[in-house]
Protein backbone atom coordinates (compact mmCIF):
# COMPACT_ATOMS: atom_id res chain seq x y z
CA UNK A 1 0.00 0.00 0.00
CA UNK A 2 1.45 3.68 -1.61
CA UNK A 3 1.53 6.06 1.36
CA UNK A 4 -0.92 9.56 0.85
CA UNK A 5 0.51 12.47 0.21
CA UNK A 6 -2.15 14.95 0.05
CA UNK A 7 -2.10 18.25 -1.49
CA UNK A 8 -4.64 20.98 -0.88
CA UNK A 9 -5.47 22.89 -3.26
CA UNK A 10 -8.40 25.41 -3.65
CA UNK A 11 -9.93 27.40 -6.79
CA UNK A 12 -6.75 29.28 -8.39
CA UNK A 13 -4.13 27.12 -7.03
CA UNK A 14 -0.58 27.71 -7.63
CA UNK A 15 0.73 24.76 -9.93
CA UNK A 16 3.75 25.22 -10.17
CA UNK A 17 4.18 25.17 -6.29
CA UNK A 18 2.86 21.82 -6.26
CA UNK A 19 4.50 20.44 -9.85
CA UNK A 20 8.19 19.76 -8.73
CA UNK A 21 7.17 17.96 -5.65
CA UNK A 22 4.31 15.82 -6.89
CA UNK A 23 6.60 14.50 -9.63
CA UNK A 24 9.62 14.38 -7.59
CA UNK A 25 7.39 12.25 -4.68
CA UNK A 26 7.10 9.88 -8.19
CA UNK A 27 10.44 9.66 -9.58
CA UNK A 28 12.28 9.09 -6.11
CA UNK A 29 10.23 7.14 -4.64
CA UNK A 30 7.34 6.67 -6.82
CA UNK A 31 7.01 2.94 -4.87
CA UNK A 32 6.17 4.09 -1.50
CA UNK A 33 4.36 7.73 -2.35
CA UNK A 34 0.97 8.74 -4.49
CA UNK A 35 0.35 12.02 -4.49
CA UNK A 36 -3.32 12.78 -4.22
CA UNK A 37 -5.13 15.77 -4.14
CA UNK A 38 -8.14 17.09 -1.66
CA UNK A 39 -10.48 20.22 -1.98
CA UNK A 40 -13.39 21.81 -0.63
CA UNK A 41 -15.53 19.68 -3.17
CA UNK A 42 -15.10 16.92 -6.28
CA UNK A 43 -16.09 19.78 -8.82
CA UNK A 44 -13.04 20.51 -11.21
CA UNK A 45 -10.46 23.59 -10.06
CA UNK A 46 -8.71 26.10 -12.12
CA UNK A 47 -4.98 26.31 -11.78
CA UNK A 48 -3.68 30.46 -11.94
CA UNK A 49 -2.50 29.00 -15.20
CA UNK A 50 -6.06 27.58 -16.59
CA UNK A 51 -5.43 24.13 -16.19
CA UNK A 52 -8.32 21.82 -14.87
CA UNK A 53 -7.85 19.57 -11.78
CA UNK A 54 -10.43 16.89 -10.89
CA UNK A 55 -9.90 16.82 -6.88
CA UNK A 56 -9.27 13.13 -5.52
CA UNK A 57 -10.99 13.91 -2.57
CA UNK A 58 -13.22 16.08 -0.97
CA UNK A 59 -12.58 16.96 2.79
CA UNK A 60 -15.09 14.50 3.90
CA UNK A 61 -13.39 11.72 2.09
CA UNK A 62 -9.53 12.00 3.06
CA UNK A 63 -8.57 9.07 3.86
CA UNK A 64 -7.32 8.74 7.81
CA UNK A 65 -3.93 7.11 7.29
CA UNK A 66 -2.41 10.00 4.93
CA UNK A 67 1.41 10.61 5.10
CA UNK A 68 1.40 14.39 4.48
CA UNK A 69 -0.64 17.44 4.32
CA UNK A 70 0.67 19.95 1.46
CA UNK A 71 -1.06 23.29 1.20
CA UNK A 72 -0.22 24.89 -1.91
CA UNK A 73 -0.67 28.20 -2.82
CA UNK A 74 -2.81 29.88 -4.83
CA UNK A 75 -5.29 33.09 -4.38
CA UNK A 76 -8.44 31.11 -2.36
CA UNK A 77 -6.53 30.82 0.72
CA UNK A 78 -7.89 34.12 2.65
CA UNK A 79 -11.39 32.97 1.58
CA UNK A 80 -14.20 32.29 4.62
CA UNK A 81 -14.30 28.61 2.27
CA UNK A 82 -10.63 27.73 2.90
CA UNK A 83 -11.17 27.94 6.72
CA UNK A 84 -12.86 24.59 6.47
CA UNK A 85 -9.55 22.89 5.68
CA UNK A 86 -8.30 23.70 9.37
CA UNK A 87 -9.71 20.60 10.90
CA UNK A 88 -7.88 18.60 8.54
CA UNK A 89 -4.84 21.11 9.30
CA UNK A 90 -5.13 20.86 12.90
CA UNK A 91 -5.78 16.80 12.43
CA UNK A 92 -2.21 16.79 10.56
CA UNK A 93 -0.60 18.25 13.63
CA UNK A 94 -2.12 16.02 16.21
CA UNK A 95 -0.99 12.86 14.26
CA UNK A 96 2.59 14.37 14.17
CA UNK A 97 2.23 13.89 10.19
CA UNK A 98 4.65 15.95 7.98
CA UNK A 99 2.40 19.18 7.31
CA UNK A 100 3.96 21.96 4.10
CA UNK A 101 2.71 24.80 3.19
CA UNK A 102 4.08 26.97 0.18
CA UNK A 103 3.40 31.04 -0.57
CA UNK A 104 -0.18 31.55 1.09
CA UNK A 105 0.00 27.96 1.97
CA UNK A 106 2.38 29.12 4.72
CA UNK A 107 0.99 31.76 5.61
CA UNK A 108 -2.22 30.22 6.27
CA UNK A 109 -0.58 28.01 8.71
CA UNK A 110 0.53 31.24 10.11
CA UNK A 111 -2.47 32.79 10.55
CA UNK A 112 -3.92 29.72 12.40
CA UNK A 113 -0.96 29.81 14.92
CA UNK A 114 1.14 26.94 13.55
CA UNK A 115 3.94 28.45 13.20
CA UNK A 116 4.86 29.53 16.52
CA UNK A 117 6.81 27.48 17.79
CA UNK A 118 8.63 26.19 14.93
CA UNK A 119 10.77 27.86 12.94
CA UNK A 120 9.61 28.91 9.36
CA UNK A 121 9.19 31.15 6.01
CA UNK A 122 6.52 32.91 4.32
CA UNK A 123 6.60 34.93 1.19
CA UNK A 124 6.57 38.23 3.57
CA UNK A 125 6.58 38.56 7.55
CA UNK A 126 4.64 42.14 7.20
CA UNK A 127 1.60 40.39 5.28
CA UNK A 128 1.32 37.79 7.03
CA UNK A 129 1.15 40.00 10.92
CA UNK A 130 -1.38 41.90 9.28
CA UNK A 131 -3.53 38.69 8.05
CA UNK A 132 -2.83 36.58 10.90
CA UNK A 133 -2.99 39.70 13.99
CA UNK A 134 -2.44 37.67 17.38
CA UNK A 135 -2.88 34.93 15.96
CA UNK A 136 0.40 34.66 14.91
CA UNK A 137 3.32 34.96 17.58
CA UNK A 138 6.10 33.37 15.93
CA UNK A 139 8.13 36.36 13.99
CA UNK A 140 11.21 35.25 16.37
CA UNK A 141 11.12 31.61 14.68
CA UNK A 142 11.35 33.08 11.24
CA UNK A 143 14.14 32.81 8.68
CA UNK A 144 14.53 34.06 5.88
CA UNK A 145 15.43 31.75 3.27
CA UNK A 146 13.96 29.80 0.15
CA UNK A 147 12.18 26.92 2.36
CA UNK A 148 12.33 26.02 5.79
CA UNK A 149 12.27 22.44 7.69
CA UNK A 150 11.20 22.16 11.32
CA UNK A 151 10.31 18.84 12.78
CA UNK A 152 7.30 18.21 11.09
CA UNK A 153 7.00 21.41 9.35
CA UNK A 154 7.97 22.51 5.93
CA UNK A 155 7.51 26.06 4.87
CA UNK A 156 8.54 28.44 1.65
CA UNK A 157 7.97 31.00 -0.74
CA UNK A 158 6.27 30.89 -3.82
CA UNK A 159 9.70 31.39 -5.37
CA UNK A 160 10.56 28.11 -3.70
CA UNK A 161 8.93 25.36 -5.58
CA UNK A 162 12.04 23.17 -5.64
CA UNK A 163 13.68 24.17 -2.42
CA UNK A 164 9.74 23.30 -0.90
CA UNK A 165 9.96 19.99 -2.77
CA UNK A 166 13.38 19.37 -1.48
CA UNK A 167 12.31 19.69 1.68
CA UNK A 168 9.26 17.98 2.07
CA UNK A 169 11.39 14.61 0.12
CA UNK A 170 13.76 14.86 2.50
CA UNK A 171 11.58 15.05 5.32
CA UNK A 172 9.79 12.11 4.46
CA UNK A 173 12.57 10.14 3.60
CA UNK A 174 11.67 9.50 -0.02
CA UNK A 175 15.69 9.13 -1.08
CA UNK A 176 18.69 8.98 0.29
CA UNK A 177 19.80 12.74 1.48
CA UNK A 178 22.63 12.61 -1.47
CA UNK A 179 19.92 11.49 -4.41
CA UNK A 180 17.73 13.69 -3.20
CA UNK A 181 20.42 16.90 -3.36
CA UNK A 182 21.30 16.03 -6.79
CA UNK A 183 17.43 15.32 -7.90
CA UNK A 184 16.84 19.59 -6.41
CA UNK A 185 20.59 20.43 -8.11
CA UNK A 186 19.56 18.66 -11.61
CA UNK A 187 16.19 20.65 -12.00
CA UNK A 188 17.71 23.87 -10.46
CA UNK A 189 20.61 23.65 -12.36
CA UNK A 190 19.43 22.55 -15.61
CA UNK A 191 20.72 20.25 -17.36
CA UNK A 192 22.92 23.11 -19.62
CA UNK A 193 24.07 25.65 -17.05
CA UNK A 194 22.56 29.18 -18.46
CA UNK A 195 24.88 32.64 -18.62
CA UNK B 1 -11.14 37.61 -27.12
CA UNK B 2 -8.06 36.36 -25.62
CA UNK B 3 -5.94 34.25 -27.67
CA UNK B 4 -5.90 30.74 -26.87
CA UNK B 5 -2.15 29.13 -26.18
CA UNK B 6 -2.90 25.05 -26.74
CA UNK B 7 -1.41 23.05 -24.36
CA UNK B 8 -1.33 19.28 -25.36
CA UNK B 9 -1.11 16.61 -22.74
CA UNK B 10 -0.91 13.01 -23.02
CA UNK B 11 -1.58 10.80 -20.09
CA UNK B 12 1.31 11.20 -17.70
CA UNK B 13 2.48 13.91 -18.68
CA UNK B 14 5.21 15.97 -16.73
CA UNK B 15 3.48 18.41 -15.24
CA UNK B 16 6.13 20.84 -14.49
CA UNK B 17 7.13 21.43 -17.55
CA UNK B 18 3.71 22.95 -18.57
CA UNK B 19 3.17 24.98 -14.53
CA UNK B 20 5.66 28.36 -15.07
CA UNK B 21 4.55 28.96 -18.87
CA UNK B 22 0.44 28.19 -17.90
CA UNK B 23 1.34 30.31 -15.21
CA UNK B 24 3.49 33.15 -16.58
CA UNK B 25 1.05 33.83 -19.18
CA UNK B 26 -1.67 34.61 -16.87
CA UNK B 27 0.39 36.78 -14.44
CA UNK B 28 2.32 38.55 -17.38
CA UNK B 29 -0.81 38.58 -20.44
CA UNK B 30 -3.73 37.37 -18.31
CA UNK B 31 -5.59 40.08 -20.48
CA UNK B 32 -4.57 38.64 -23.66
CA UNK B 33 -3.58 35.08 -23.46
CA UNK B 34 -5.40 32.27 -21.69
CA UNK B 35 -4.07 28.61 -21.76
CA UNK B 36 -6.36 25.63 -23.22
CA UNK B 37 -5.41 22.17 -22.64
CA UNK B 38 -5.99 19.31 -25.26
CA UNK B 39 -5.63 15.72 -25.40
CA UNK B 40 -6.71 12.86 -27.29
CA UNK B 41 -10.20 12.64 -25.50
CA UNK B 42 -11.97 14.31 -22.89
CA UNK B 43 -11.68 11.68 -19.83
CA UNK B 44 -9.24 13.33 -17.04
CA UNK B 45 -6.05 12.21 -17.18
CA UNK B 46 -2.38 12.34 -14.93
CA UNK B 47 0.27 13.70 -14.92
CA UNK B 48 3.25 11.83 -14.15
CA UNK B 49 2.56 12.97 -10.31
CA UNK B 50 -0.83 12.04 -10.19
CA UNK B 51 -3.04 15.21 -10.51
CA UNK B 52 -5.86 14.59 -12.29
CA UNK B 53 -6.52 16.65 -15.29
CA UNK B 54 -9.24 17.43 -17.44
CA UNK B 55 -8.60 18.27 -21.03
CA UNK B 56 -10.20 21.59 -22.38
CA UNK B 57 -10.73 19.91 -25.79
CA UNK B 58 -9.99 16.91 -27.45
CA UNK B 59 -8.81 16.68 -30.92
CA UNK B 60 -11.90 17.52 -32.64
CA UNK B 61 -12.72 20.59 -30.56
CA UNK B 62 -9.35 22.81 -31.51
CA UNK B 63 -10.51 26.06 -31.88
CA UNK B 64 -9.60 27.24 -35.22
CA UNK B 65 -7.57 30.36 -34.37
CA UNK B 66 -5.69 28.81 -31.35
CA UNK B 67 -2.52 31.46 -31.21
CA UNK B 68 0.44 28.43 -30.43
CA UNK B 69 0.38 24.80 -29.40
CA UNK B 70 3.11 23.60 -27.33
CA UNK B 71 3.75 20.05 -26.54
CA UNK B 72 4.48 19.19 -23.27
CA UNK B 73 6.52 16.24 -22.35
CA UNK B 74 5.74 13.05 -20.73
CA UNK B 75 5.60 9.11 -21.20
CA UNK B 76 3.37 8.71 -24.02
CA UNK B 77 5.03 10.94 -27.09
CA UNK B 78 5.88 7.62 -27.81
CA UNK B 79 2.86 5.75 -28.14
CA UNK B 80 1.52 4.79 -31.56
CA UNK B 81 -1.55 7.56 -30.30
CA UNK B 82 0.38 10.17 -29.53
CA UNK B 83 0.55 10.01 -33.76
CA UNK B 84 -2.77 11.75 -33.70
CA UNK B 85 -1.57 14.96 -32.88
CA UNK B 86 0.73 15.14 -35.86
CA UNK B 87 -2.02 17.00 -37.93
CA UNK B 88 -2.53 19.41 -35.37
CA UNK B 89 0.99 19.92 -35.39
CA UNK B 90 1.37 20.02 -39.13
CA UNK B 91 -1.52 22.89 -38.69
CA UNK B 92 0.15 25.17 -36.27
CA UNK B 93 3.33 24.95 -38.46
CA UNK B 94 1.16 26.10 -42.00
CA UNK B 95 -0.40 28.42 -39.94
CA UNK B 96 2.61 30.04 -38.47
CA UNK B 97 2.02 30.04 -35.63
CA UNK B 98 4.02 29.53 -32.70
CA UNK B 99 5.02 26.01 -31.81
CA UNK B 100 6.47 24.68 -28.45
CA UNK B 101 7.83 21.40 -27.86
CA UNK B 102 9.58 20.31 -24.27
CA UNK B 103 11.42 16.96 -23.47
CA UNK B 104 9.51 14.27 -25.19
CA UNK B 105 7.21 16.92 -26.67
CA UNK B 106 10.26 18.47 -28.48
CA UNK B 107 11.82 14.95 -29.47
CA UNK B 108 8.26 14.42 -30.98
CA UNK B 109 8.71 17.53 -33.16
CA UNK B 110 12.19 16.24 -34.18
CA UNK B 111 10.66 12.73 -35.00
CA UNK B 112 8.17 14.32 -37.12
CA UNK B 113 10.92 16.21 -39.00
CA UNK B 114 10.22 19.56 -37.91
CA UNK B 115 13.42 20.26 -36.62
CA UNK B 116 15.11 20.07 -39.52
CA UNK B 117 15.87 24.21 -40.91
CA UNK B 118 15.69 25.36 -37.30
CA UNK B 119 18.31 25.48 -34.29
CA UNK B 120 16.53 23.37 -31.47
CA UNK B 121 17.40 21.32 -28.58
CA UNK B 122 15.98 18.12 -27.02
CA UNK B 123 16.88 16.40 -24.05
CA UNK B 124 19.44 13.98 -25.78
CA UNK B 125 20.30 14.46 -29.27
CA UNK B 126 21.63 10.36 -29.78
CA UNK B 127 18.14 9.34 -28.48
CA UNK B 128 16.36 11.33 -30.91
CA UNK B 129 18.29 10.17 -33.58
CA UNK B 130 17.53 6.85 -32.84
CA UNK B 131 13.68 7.48 -32.40
CA UNK B 132 13.78 9.37 -35.19
CA UNK B 133 15.52 7.63 -37.71
CA UNK B 134 15.49 9.07 -41.78
CA UNK B 135 12.99 11.66 -41.00
CA UNK B 136 15.85 14.00 -38.72
CA UNK B 137 18.12 15.65 -40.25
CA UNK B 138 18.89 18.63 -38.39
CA UNK B 139 22.26 17.58 -36.16
CA UNK B 140 23.73 20.41 -37.55
CA UNK B 141 21.78 23.15 -35.94
CA UNK B 142 20.98 21.26 -32.45
CA UNK B 143 21.90 23.65 -29.68
CA UNK B 144 23.45 22.57 -26.90
CA UNK B 145 21.00 25.10 -24.30
CA UNK B 146 18.43 25.27 -22.00
CA UNK B 147 15.77 26.35 -24.47
CA UNK B 148 16.09 27.34 -28.17
CA UNK B 149 13.75 29.99 -30.50
CA UNK B 150 14.29 30.34 -33.39
CA UNK B 151 11.43 31.67 -35.65
CA UNK B 152 8.03 29.96 -34.69
CA UNK B 153 9.86 27.20 -32.65
CA UNK B 154 10.49 26.95 -29.31
CA UNK B 155 12.46 23.42 -28.26
CA UNK B 156 13.58 22.87 -24.70
CA UNK B 157 14.54 20.27 -22.08
CA UNK B 158 13.18 19.09 -19.48
CA UNK B 159 15.01 20.59 -16.88
CA UNK B 160 13.99 23.65 -18.51
CA UNK B 161 10.66 24.61 -18.02
CA UNK B 162 11.54 28.64 -16.43
CA UNK B 163 13.77 28.56 -19.70
CA UNK B 164 11.11 27.11 -22.27
CA UNK B 165 8.37 29.64 -20.51
CA UNK B 166 10.45 32.70 -20.69
CA UNK B 167 11.22 31.86 -25.18
CA UNK B 168 7.67 30.67 -25.04
CA UNK B 169 6.67 33.93 -23.82
CA UNK B 170 9.23 36.31 -25.75
CA UNK B 171 8.55 34.54 -29.38
CA UNK B 172 4.62 35.59 -27.86
CA UNK B 173 5.99 39.17 -27.07
CA UNK B 174 3.50 38.70 -23.92
CA UNK B 175 5.24 41.64 -22.19
CA UNK B 176 7.95 43.68 -23.03
CA UNK B 177 11.36 41.74 -22.81
CA UNK B 178 12.77 42.79 -19.88
CA UNK B 179 9.72 42.17 -17.97
CA UNK B 180 9.91 38.53 -19.43
CA UNK B 181 13.28 38.36 -18.08
CA UNK B 182 12.69 39.83 -14.97
CA UNK B 183 10.14 37.40 -14.60
CA UNK B 184 12.18 34.82 -15.66
CA UNK B 185 15.47 35.96 -12.48
CA UNK B 186 12.63 35.73 -10.35
CA UNK B 187 11.65 32.37 -10.52
CA UNK B 188 14.99 31.10 -11.69
CA UNK B 189 16.94 32.51 -8.53
CA UNK B 190 14.07 32.66 -5.87
CA UNK B 191 13.15 35.47 -3.80
CA UNK B 192 16.61 34.37 -1.40
CA UNK B 193 18.99 32.93 -3.33
CA UNK B 194 20.16 29.30 -2.02
CA UNK B 195 23.93 28.73 -0.95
Amino acid sequence: MKEIVLFAILDRYAEWEAANLAAGLNQLAGDRFKAKTVSLGLTPIRSIGGFRTLPDYDLQAVPAGYRALILIGGESWRTEEALKLRPLVEDCLRQNRLLGGICDGAAFLGAMGCLNSVHHTVNDLTDLKRWAGDAYEGEALFVPRQAVRDGHIVTANGTAALEFAREVLLGLQAAPKARVLEWYQFYKQGFYKEA
